[in-house]
């Protein structure tokens, strides 16, 4: 039998999944997501948009200065400082990729863009040359290609294939196609371009999931001789968020005898680990009955179907879930793991910690053991992220006690001691209309930071009685919207740690520099 | 133009939905999203499983009874006892469905059911006429339909249709399928069955979402013939759940231009209202880039998408958010507001309150009202919810009151006094991990129920710092696992409520008998 035919896997959890509302990353996130694409085995990781903002452009610079084993691309409009800012990011690291885009659908021609499409061929050609000075390694991106007349995809993907792209990437902006008519332009561009096999150019889906067709739609472009696709950790994305990397992978796995003719390199097992950072350090959890990362992907509920699995397994499970790395038992230590336990715990679940970070790691491991019997996965990671962030110079203020009341008949009120950079504490009181918003007020008394609370969530990370509470909450200082986390095993301080954090990472995002676009557009794409 | 085909489509939110682990819905909300169900459109409400237990009986019997304009079905294997079961709870409301099923795949056959296929065959056969015997409509599913031979399939659909089924669903069990395959199951059996369109009998999808592949698959499906679509609101289910069914109709609909040959007679504008309802009975919250009724679905966060939609909306958008019944704006009520506007809100929320509830409901709200400046539709939704709960006779304890001191330096403690039905008063204090851990022993000291505490969630119901807090909370009692909720502008006392809440469900839950099933399986499907 003939080898399968390679498919890259273009990550772009960092870039499209990024831009879910509420979903900002800091910069240690960010490397800790790249670390680990690079274990998964990914072929290409979509690091940011350059232009849009100082912190994009640091995040693709050091994670192209790391990445070894994957080619890193930052995304560009076809204007020549967002071309020459990704370039300036991938300078000294050979064997990225500039990502430069362009609409081309009828309506962002003559609506968004206002130009004919002569002048968006001539723009996207200068743009794609332009992107060759910097890097051999350009992708080209018709935006809405799912949506542009065919014959303007063809004309502009062989003026691209001239110009110099090397990979051709048809998106489905809008989420809008369907499977058989997706894999149909795949087909006809590549008949009416010979070139493209000619000199081995990659065609490449990338499809968004608002009529839940994403997955399909990836593997319908497939069947057409696309051989890279992009997609992300969880389907996180802009609306309804792109295909889930997960899903693909597994369905070209699963389905290996009907996908007899192409496979990827990813390591599945390292799937569920990574889902779970991501969805950690963005805030957007994964719904219970999520294919293969959701809490449910693998639960039997039913009677029959509990029977059917107990007697062979393949009955009602297509997949293993240890196959992508779902722990069959959660509980790893106690209060006597010693500090060599807990950092092989750590790096088994994906994480990268420094000696100073691993040491205080280890405190709260012990602190944490003294409060609980069972210390779980979920609890190690809550501690190693909320470190991670801790060693983060920008924080302000830290929480150094705080001290509630509240009752059916009594007035929530909240005492709150806090500490600044300098080591200088703070103390203050107030009222609330709960405990949370008690202690909300007098921490906005303290550091005069006025926010909104868009959103509130809390979760137990753990099961059982002394089970840790992470809260999650997203604030807006301005035009700002971060989120801030905090766990602990008592509800009130997780809350109070949160919005602590929260107010610190304002500052963190308020230097990330949204500057002014070209084209009467603006730069996030 | 020839008429569209009419594309049926079949809920079975009810049944495979509540299938979901922890998603157990008491009798009031399955009959009060029956009643939406009937609203929005849908041809066939699956409405239970009628063997497995007194409260799938009830409700099957229940809906069955009150709803028209839309067939009502109830499952059972192919078991004497429980098709005669759905027949009793069907009796004496004319129109309705029993819908049988076996096993039919290979690893099926020989690993669960030892039984060869001649053999199932036959029993099909006598179940699907024992089925008839009650009604005139009945379903037939050969389970694992997409694993198994196709010529098993062409064998037993025959011989199912000559038996007096009316409707042969061809279901993907195990969510295995890819579009291309499963559409050539439903061409070939159809080919090869000419008395299928001879007699008019529909054939159904039932897909499964284990790869993603759910939504694409019924599409598929549809366009080789098949004439009922299987699927839940949210996408709920065993597993990674059910095609869900906003994707499927939306995209039949957002693509009416390819589509144009078939239609579905929903009502698009209630999606949104029971998708809501749907996730706050279920306990099942839907993800935030969930396609169509994720908070972030039609949210655009990157500027040149803002951009974009503003210039024109068909830039960036497929969907207008109104189109689904995505209110524009969500402040509707405040302490001004009287009974009959609240009433009015609560019809178009989709909920049905009789005086007696209303009246309660508008207590509480002018309760919430003097303590919140904007009641939106969430609070409203809360409410109701909470009131309808509250209106169930089997409630053994109410919360009358609580008391909690905690803090980074004190021992959290709660004092909590609880009344039961006769209306005496039990008072008791405990200590905790943390504010939240102290209540429930609190609790558990006073009503001597042991449960162990498998999840808590809480979120904000509402924006803003006057929001009300939504707490969520799955506790385990001997084999019985219930959900319990809880709402306040207070965390702790909405947890407080949400663990009363559980431990008065488990009363109810108890009484639903699960049954020993037939054929060495349990009947739960």
């Amino acid at each position: 039998m003939a080898e399968p035919t390679p498919i890259r896997i273009f990550d772009t959890t960092l870039r499209d999944g990024e831009q879910s509302p509420g979903a900002t990353l800091n910069y240690q996130e960010k490397l800790e997501i790249a670390r680990n694409l690079v274990a998964l085995g990914v072929d290409v990781i979509e690091a940011g948009f350059p232009i849009t903002s100082d912190g994009d452009f640091k995040a693709v610079r050091a994670i192209a200065a790391e990445t070894e084993g994957a080619v890193v691309a930052g995304l560009a409009r076809c204007v020549a400082r967002d071309i020459d800012r990704v370039g300036e990011a991938l300078k000294g690291t050979p064997g990225h990729r500039i990502h430069v885009f362009c609409a081309t659908s009828k309506v962002h021609r003559e609506k968004k863009l206002h130009k004919p499409i002569d002048e968006i061929i001539r723009l996207s050609v200068d743009s794609i040359k332009r992107a060759r000075t910097y890097v051999d390694d350009v992708e080209f991106s018709p935006e809405d290609g799912s949506r542009t007349e065919l014959n303007v995809l063809v004309d502009i993907t062989a003026a691209a294939v001239e110009a110099g792209a090397t990979t051709i990437n048809i998106p489905d902006t809008v989420g809008y196609a369907v499977p058989a008519e997706y894999g149909e332009i795949f087909r006809h561009v590549r008949e009416a371009i010979p070139e493209l096999d000619r000199r081995d150019i990659y065609l490449s889906a990338h499809c968004h999931n608002d009529l839940g067709l994403a997955v399909a739609n990836s593997l319908a472009a497939v069947e057409q001789g696309c051989r890279q696709i992009e997609c992300t950790i969880n389907g996180i994305g802009e609306r309804a968020g792109n295909a889930a990397l997960e899903e693909v992978v597994l369905a070209l796995r699963t389905r290996r005898d009907y996908y007899t003719r192409f496979a990827t390199q990813i390591h599945a097992a390292r799937i569920y680990p990574l889902s779970r950072m991501v969805s950690n350090f963005t805030g957007l959890q994964v719904q219970r009955n999520k294919a293969i990362v959701g809490e449910n992907a693998f639960a039997h509920e039913a009677g029959i179907h509990q029977d059917g699995v107990l007697k062979e397994r393949s009955t009602y499970e297509i997949i293993d879930p240890a196959e992508v790395g779902v722990p069959s038992s959660k509980l790893v230590l106690g209060k006597h793991s010693g500090r060599h336990a807990l950092r092989d715990r750590i790096v088994t679940l994906g994480y990268h910690v420094d000696e100073i970070t691993l040491g205080r790691v280890y405190e709260a491991f012990k602190t944490l053991s003294d409060k609980k019997k069972s210390v779980y996965d979920e609890d190690i990671e809550a501690l190693v992220e909320s470190q991670i962030d801790a060693s983060s110079s920008t924080n302000l203020w830290r929480l150094v006690s705080l001290q509630v009341t509240s009752g059916t008949n009594a007035i929530p009120t909240a005492t709150v001691v806090l500490a600044d950079t300098t080591g200088t504490q703070v103390t203050d009181a107030s009222t609330g209309d709960g405990p949370v918003d008690a202690i909300y007020s007098a921490v906005q008394r303290i550091t005069g930071v006025a926010v909104e609370l868009l959103d509130y969530q809390l979760r137990a990370v753990t099961h059982g009685k002394d089970a840790q509470g992470e809260v999650s909450v997203e604030v807006r200082h301005k035009d700002l919207r971060v989120r801030g986390r905090g766990i602990s095993t008592d509800v009130i301080e997780a809350s109070a740690h949160a919005y602590v954090n929260a107010i610190n990472r304002i500052r963190q995002v308020a230097t990330r520099d949204r500057a002014a676009g070209g084209e009467g557009e603006e730069p996030r794409a």
